[in-house]
């Protein structure tokens, strides 16, 4: 057999490990000379490989520079939001392999989320159409935890991490003051709420912050909101609150979209803030308390120093197991991960394929009987579920400017 | 000589290592048994010691426990706003001098920024003036840097260092799309842009982002703003835009002020957005370019994961200092930093002591020659200052729960 050529490429938003899930492709890919020549990197997905833009990774990171890239947040080989077109009939199939079979591609390997799983699919699709021997393998990313058929995605594991830790740290800075205060953190989470839930993770005890959490999977009730942080007041000074940026009323209304009818600015446009915002200014206005808000935004996803090593390790392993699963035949599928019963009820995890046809497009959101029966809350199972996930943290070699030292693409 | 007391608090907002500092103290006045019989911390600061609340530190932090508070963010003993009265005929010193007879304090200590340092110049002028033998020291802390006769106050390197590298990661973050966008990103500084201006800090090369800077020290015009963007616009595919919270025109009108007549939320109510925010609408709708903001919010103060090792030692370093120098005699000082001018250039710094009374009240800005003529970035000299102060990281122990193990008060 003649070698052939991999290529990798990443899309979507970023997380603070999608560079371990390349590391993990390119490294596996190293290690098989005598099937693989060269492994390339697509810059800007797949809408930058349609213009021209690919590199090699013998040149682009040789030797130790590849371990870089496993504490490098961000995406290393950029990311687009394309997608292809629903006809195979398209002509930008036969180009897109045109160039394929020019670069003796072989092996495709696409990290990312829902969108990038439909790529995934349709490439495969295509290819099983005209009989290309190309294999498409699709590596699960994502912050925000909704793939279906996996029991999560990485990427999760370091943005929970994120989230309990700053959460817990907004707790003490909460807590210096003897007057009363509500905090409101709003978590990245349009319409699946398992990032906004890990911020159940903070707690040290039962009945400590953040004493509630309002995930997108249930209706939210301004009223009932301010009754239970009213009823929590009497006992508690400072009240921390996670809510999902995504949370809506039983009409489907979005929370923070009940400013923006109102919300201008002096050029006559629509100011559009958060539902932390509005929530933090409803609290203040209505039950008189001292309330701040706070966004945890971008961070959540490119923070390096709370990524969890956890993560890290699977999203590395990921990587690996999709190039072996490619040389070994297989094509159309999504590395999946399948968490393992243990007698002594450790957790162990192991990598798994699935049909990427079930996969993209869908969207697992938080299971109703995780979140307690009034909706301001998660439930044990949740967090005997996300604990081991967050475990172990990593140390970030730290360069002459004393920042973190992460590897760019020149 | 009979043994004394020494009593320690804290005030105003935490930093990350305000707990430092509280390790140094009382790691030093335990050093000193045939001085000092017990080590006691107030409780919510000088208003909370009004109300009685006292703890004993060999009782609350015994042996290793203590270590804890170096990398512990929050202010373990809580804080308080509370400004003593002008007067020092007022009836709440011979209150407070009474309580500390009680208590048998023979040296006071107040952790914290120009007003804490108030409190500590009225304590000691109320001492003198009745002839008290209580010695009371300043420990200076805030993130903001604005305290005068101090080289750099403790909290400053760590809140810079989280910025520095926050502002990187939020760059790598940025960059992953070669569609053109401009962040905000708002930084803490009502009045002095000290940590703003550690976003250029996060530059890898000249001509990297932050492409501009924007401190309270000057006057921001939203024109220029707009066409400096706008040019950069032409060259870069990602801009990253550095603003303190504080920014204002040349009428004295903070820029957060420009939204805040027309926002309002449902029941009418204003609703008061930041710079970041605002400028970001002003971005999108003028330019017609991606525009998002990030506001970096409390986790500035109260990172525990991004802490300078070098702020971590000095601020210890004081701590220690302020006791020795008690000990020796002094009393109505703040510990200062004083940058020593090494022979190979290198950066030494070594404690001080200056009059409390000339430092309380007043307020530090970054000099103007440490920032460009047109306003939008600063210099060289401020980045050679500001350099050594971010040095160095520190490893956050792991509790079993994955998060970082902090130490909370009883």
């Amino acid at each position: 057999m003649s070698k052939k050529n991999l290529i990798v490429g990443q899309s979507g938003g970023p997380t603070a490990v999608i560079n371990s899930s390349l590391y993990g492709v390119v490294s596996e890919g190293f290690a098989h000379p005598e099937e693989i020549d060269h492994v390339y990197g697509m810059v800007n997905g797949i809408e930058g490989f349609l213009n021209g833009t690919v590199l090699d990774f013998q040149e682009a990171l040789p030797g130790e520079k590849l371990e870089s890239l496993k504490h490098t947040p961000g995406a290393y080989l950029g990311s687009c939001r394309y997608k292809l077109p629903e006809s195979l009939e398209d002509p930008v199939y036969p180009e897109l392999f045109r160039r394929f079979e020019e670069l003796n591609i072989g092996w495709f390997f696409y990290i990312g989320g829902n969108d990038s799983m439909d790529t995934v699919s349709k490439l495969s699709r295509y290819a099983a159409q005209t009989g290309s021997p190309i294999r498409v393998i699709g590596e699960p990313k994502t912050i925000d935890n909704d793939l279906v058929h996996t029991d999560h995605t990485p990427g999760f594991g370091s943005a929970a991490r994120y989230v309990a830790s700053t959460v817990r740290e907004i707790t003490l800075d909460a807590n210096v003051y003897e007057k009363k205060s509500v905090t409101i953190i709003e978590i990245m989470g349009r319409h699946a709420g398992w990032l906004t839930a890990a911020g159940a993770l903070a707690r040290k005890y039962q009945g400590d912050n953040p004493l509630f959490i309002y995930l997108p999977e249930t209706d939210f009730d301004q009223e009932i909101f301010l009754t239970n942080v009213e009823k929590a007041l009497d006992k508690n000074c400072n009240i921390i609150v996670c809510v999902s940026e995504g949370i809506h009323d039983a009409s489907g209304t979005f929370i923070c979209e009940y400013d923006s009818s109102v919300g201008t600015d002096t050029f006559g446009h629509k100011m559009l803030a958060g539902c932390g915002k509005y929530l933090e200014n409803l609290v203040r206005s209505r039950l008189g308390v001292k309330a701040r808000s706070v966004e945890l935004n971008v961070s959540q996803r490119c923070s390096a120093s709370l990524i969890s090593a956890t993560d890290q390790q699977e999203a590395v392993a990921a990587g690996k197991f999709g190039v072996q699963a490619a040389l070994s035949g297989e094509t159309g599928k999504m590395v999946s991960f399948v968490r393992e019963t243990t007698p002594d009820g450790s957790y162990k995890m192991s990598c798994g394929l699935e049909d990427v046809n079930l996969i993209c497009n869908e969207e697992k959101t938080v299971p109703q009987e995780w979140i307690t029966a009034d909706g301001s809350d998660v439930t044990e199972d949740f967090i005997a579920y996300a604990r081991p996930l967050i475990q172990g943290s990593i140390s970030v070699p730290t360069g002459e400017d004393g920042l973190p030292a992460f590897v760019y693409r020149k």
